[in-house]
């Protein structure tokens, strides 16, 4: 008899909870990171019209980003620290169930970039949080009880969360943070039902621990996709480096049932002090594709060898399936905290398009499309100017031409919408000591806006990645540190730093159609749903993340917060902290 | 030659301020504490199309009281400990200036009732501030520059403040908190232009220093109005319990040009416990006239002689040109914790009209107008009932039928709309101790919503003082704890602790006409102002206050939060905490 292979329970239930555009049952929607809705309501020729429908204040200062989940009448938030969550009935608006975690507040000082939780997943009945301790919890949608808690990481050694759990198939998936702990980073699967754990890989270190197959793990060498090779990470470091060498994974992750891949990608290598750590430091700064079902990498792509410029390469992974360079292809989109948006395609991990998507990159002249390795100008490698000396005017700055902030695919379009920063920086390494659980970085850091453009530090920018290509781009005086939003309305939707939730037309993103001060700065990102026949539109404001750590966490002199205090002291102009979600519908 | 009488320096300015209605020059929006608007552009037949204009997050939790102030286009907001201040222009909506004082946090646990505090006062260009830990603050309005310091008492001793100082002429006259502390009451007044106290009259204790001539101030006694004479407090205390005995003076106060004179109210005495402090405990829970260029006083009126229930006298006084009993009065209008509201003459303090406001008052049959006391009933008597005996169902609660939410007139429909609580408690005073600076509360409540009635906790009523009866009640569900607004465009406007901003018709205050979800619950106060040719209404947000200390403070025994804690417990199922404004408009 013919054994056929055993299918794994396919997450029917969420899949059938995307299906419908009513809910927002998943961060970006969607499992494949498009940040587009079906709902056309709210359009081009009405947003003018919007108003606020209902607001919420979830009673936690900070840094507010993700967004809420909507799933079948019900909308569940989340906060940063403690990680509160709420489960609201839209028929009512009353709280049904609130959940407050008992965290360890010693937990605060292990965050790098704030105290931000990226959101909760939804399936079967079950929310998923996955908390700043790094423990991550499933509780029943309708009561909020506790149903499972694992311990992902050790919040001692700095191993802590800000990520969005996500569901694939029978598995929430979460990663890890601590780039700037020196922990080891590594995605981990765990089964939806009973919390077990059921793989785990890591970014940096012995094949087998990171689940690559010399053999049948591929990756981009000499312009075609070949096997990676015996030893493929720990050959690009020095010694044991890699134990303590980050590698992190606390972006957003996409799947694609076709290929039955989670893809995502890792943070910087420890510490931001290179010399330290001379080699390629693989896997970091890396696309990967895993088996969802055994997290056995399926192929990896290295974005930035030896960074000297924590360009993370966390940033989302966006599948979707467009012409590049005329040719139909099933793709895999990503901007990356280096400036270069890259298309990949993602059924094979073949570099198809690597572009900068801000002129101003200045830290690499290209990505030789043969090596696929982007060719770094000495003037600004902070490697070859070596430590204690620094290095100035390298754009973009270490938040990259765009950090987590997500961005949206329009299929309508065909085009991406990316909230970006333009920020350059001034960057001194320096030796750092390893000690256990304490911040191992290695570098002061300046940041201001991109000099000789338009003075601000972010522009929206309509994105051909087909072409690699900027369509339009729209100056914005802050960096827009906030998730992209389109519709089958035809629009576009952001919120700003200063507090604005925007609408743009997406077909000409340079036309505002509408614009609301929120009461915060907004970090979250834009998701919309359907409710008793009437579209809503919402977003969460409260500023902090990287961008606004001065704010949220109280710091003043210029090169705290990681460098970004000074470049956004401005932002004290425009907006105070406070957590609270907005929701907009058209008049009745 | 003839000697005129020096005429103290008018404050021109603020009267010409608050004559513009397009100002919020006061919290009151005038001196008269009436909280009515000549504005007229939203009105009971647009005023259902009102919109969300903007939104601004303060950057703190906990209780937002008061309302911000609006002079020539600058929007002054404050917020609760630690009473940050923002100087908004109205027309880029850019933070011009921002003052953050830096307090001991040792005052927050000082504060009885949540770390609110009830907004500033503007005159001559300069904005007035009264911190929490009793320093009294100026600050020129364009650059936020602290232009004096008055200390005005010990937060220490828990002499602290909650108070927005008032301005009337060339003095601003403030208060002090602490009836929980054994804190001798007691009102001040500064000199706007050197912060150099003017005069302090105390609440209790000897003539000299409550600033009372025994010959000449007046009181009501055997229906009609004769002087106090001597020792008029000294003689209802027994031995040194009024050096200790509270009066404490933390409500709005209010000015009549005319009379010369400010009008407010003193607090509980000091202790809960009854039978510690013998006596009619005068001149704790009365009302006052005092000059307010020299303090003396003019008149002084008890409403609860030996407070057993926590009948703060310090609700506002709302001075209103009424028909009282047919006959055209100068009265002054008073919503008494107590449950009864009090119609005097305040020319002279005569008392005309005493009468419930609220139907389940139970703690005294009526007021005899005769003596102007209260006839108590001895089953709800804890002194009669004696120390560690549980008093129950005493109506209403120790917060009053009305608490600091202060309440409107309307001189279109003659009738005062107030804001009330509709709850009752249980009552068990026990023997305490007194030790400077500790709490020195003695009795333990638990409040529960007036038995036998709709339900809720409170109430909005339309009230005539003149005849002393209740026009119309809306029924709330929970205490209106926010401070009303009517205005010429028909509507009568408050808060609610679920959150709802709500618009009713003043000439039928049970048809709701708009309501709006903000952020959180409202304990603020609403206002209006017009800016380039646009009127706006705006409140507060920010659950927390007496009412809403479990949420504020993180309490959860019921009998916590001097027994609200249990009262208001549903309260967490409708709303979190977060301070933040909303301001509204009709669209464009
Ligand atoms: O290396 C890491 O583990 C790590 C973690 C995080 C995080 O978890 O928020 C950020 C970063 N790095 C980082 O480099 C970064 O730019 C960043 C921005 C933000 C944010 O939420 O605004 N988080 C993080
Ligand atoms: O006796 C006092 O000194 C004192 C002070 C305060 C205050 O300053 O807020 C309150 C009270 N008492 C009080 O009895 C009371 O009901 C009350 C309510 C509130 C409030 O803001 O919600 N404060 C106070």
């Amino acid at each position: 008899a013919l054994a056929l292979p055993v299918v794994a329970s396919a997450n029917a239930d969420l899949e059938s909870k995307i299906a419908n555009p009513k809910n927002w049952a998943a961060q970006a929607g969607d499992m494949f990171n498009q940040r587009y809705s079906k709902l056309n309501q709210i359009n081009t020729s009405n947003v003018g019209k919007l108003q606020v429908a209902w607001t919420f204040s979830t009673g936690v200062l900070r840094g507010h980003e993700g967004s809420p989940l909507v799933v079948d009448g019900m909308m569940y938030l989340h906060s940063p620290f403690p990680n509160k969550v709420f489960a609201i009935n839209l028929d009512t608006q009353k709280i049904v169930w609130k959940h407050e975690p008992k965290q360890d507040p010693a937990v605060i000082p292990q965050m790098c970039c704030d105290t931000v939780n990226r959101g909760l997943a939804y399936a079967e009945g079950k929310i998923f949080l996955q908390q700043a301790d790094s423990n991550l919890v499933a509780m029943d949608a309708k009561t909020g009880k506790v149903l499972w808690t694992a311990k992902n990481g050790d919040p001692k050694l700095g191993a802590v969360n800000t990520n969005a759990p996500h569901v694939f198939k029978d598995k929430v998936i979460t990663g890890i943070s601590g780039g700037e702990w020196g922990v080891r980073g590594y995605l981990a699967a765990y089964d939806i039902n009973t919390g077990k754990q059921v793989w785990k890989g890591y970014s940096t270190g012995p094949d087998a621990e990171m689940l690559i197959d010399p053999n049948k793990t591929t990756t981009w060498i000499d312009g075609k996709v070949q096997p990676v090779g015996k030893d493929s990470s720990l050959k690009t470091w020095q010694g044991d480096q890699w134990k303590i060498g980050g590698g992190t994974t606390w972006g957003w992750y996409s799947y694609d049932k076709a290929t039955n891949s989670v893809y995502y990608g890792t943070g910087n290598p420890s510490t931001w002090n290179p010399s330290q750590r001379p080699g390629d430091n693989k896997w970091s700064m890396s696309i990967w594709s895993r088996d969802v079902d055994t997290g056995k990498v399926n192929w990896v792509y290295q974005m930035t060898p030896f960074d000297e410029w924590d360009f993370d390469g966390i940033n989302e992974m966006i599948l979707a399936d467009i012409d590049v360079k005329g040719k139909p292809t099933k793709a895999l989109v990503h901007f990356d905290r280096n400036g270069f948006a890259y298309t990949l395609d993602r059924t094979n991990g073949a570099l198809l398009v690597a572009e900068k998507y801000d002129p101003k990159v200045n830290w690499a002249t290209h990505v030789d499309m043969k090596t696929g390795r982007p060719q770094v100008v000495s003037k600004y490698s902070t490697a070859q100017n070596g430590p204690d000396v620094n290095t100035k005017g390298v754009c973009p700055a270490a938040l990259g031409s765009k950090d987590q902030q997500p961005a949206s695919f329009d299929p309508n379009t065909k085009l991406f919408y990316v909230p970006t920063n333009h920020v350059c920086m001034d960057y001194e390494p320096f030796k750092v000591e390893y000690v256990a659980g304490q911040p191992y970085v290695g570098a002061t850091l300046s940041m201001f806006p991109a000099p000789g453009s338009h003075g601000g530090m972010g522009n929206y920018i309509a994105w051909d990645a087909g072409k690699g290509k900027i369509v339009q781009s729209k100056p914005e005086k802050f960096s827009v540190w906030s998730g992209a939003l389109n519709t089958a309305g035809g629009l576009s939707c952001y919120g700003t730093l200063e507090g604005f939730f925007k609408c743009v037309d997406a077909k000409d993103i340079t036309k505002e159609l509408y614009k609301f001060r929120t009461p915060s700065g907004i970090i979250g990102n834009v998701f919309t749903y359907e409710h008793k026949g009437k579209q809503y539109m919402g977003v969460f404001s409260g500023i902090g993340g990287w961008a606004g750590i001065g704010m949220a966490a109280g710091l003043e002199k210029d090169t705290d917060g990681l460098g970004a205090v000074g470049g956004y002291k401005e932002l004290g102009q425009y907006t105070d902290l406070g957590g609270s979600l907005t929701i907009f519908a058209l008049p009745n």
